[in-house]
């Protein structure tokens, strides 16, 4: 048997974009500064982490305007959404293995 | 509030990293094989994520011979065992916000 690390996605499992998301499992979408504000980024931080996720087809960025105020909504794409649930499960199993016993070698 | 992802340890957090404390958190101690076969790494990548947790003083690391043949035990030490505690909390409390909502904005 595989241990649940290995089911573990790198881009997803990242603590800044596990958190981006976390936050776009619980939102429709997001915007730019509520995503930097409840993840306590930089608006640098948080464009690098972006972009990655946006790399892998794992977000959707739109660059809109109310009035004359540019804002960005980010929202996580159908392969996103599906990427969130396998690590959420790999981590639901990892967890649940957390016991203690006594040595392991091989 | 601040969001779970803030408490999580970028040491501990890594996907390989998290493998070795969880292992070690499941045994007393393992032996460097036990380590590489059930987390499916190479000796190189096993060695370099042990040493970063070794610097921050999360494991140790025992160099013994049992007759001529050398062995390399790896156990988690007490700030160890209490760092990957804090994470498998932080990472319980991101698991149990996993809920659907709508639209999110500041």
């Amino acid at each position: 048997m595989t241990h649940p690390i290995n089911d573990l996605d790198e881009v997803v499992h990242q603590r800044v974009r596990l958190g981006i998301l976390a936050v776009l499992a619980e939102a429709r979408r997001a915007d730019f500064s509520f995503l930097r504000k409840s993840l306590d980024l930089t608006d640098g931080n948080l464009a690098r982490h972006l972009q990655v996720l946006e790399a892998a087809g794992y977000v959707a960025i739109d660059k809109t305007f109310e009035g004359r105020r540019p804002r960005t909504w980010v929202r996580a794409t159908p392969e996103g959404g599906r990427a969130f649930q396998r690590e959420v499960r790999s981590l639901r199993e990892l967890l649940n293995q957390v016991t203690t016993t006594g040595e392991a070698e091989t």
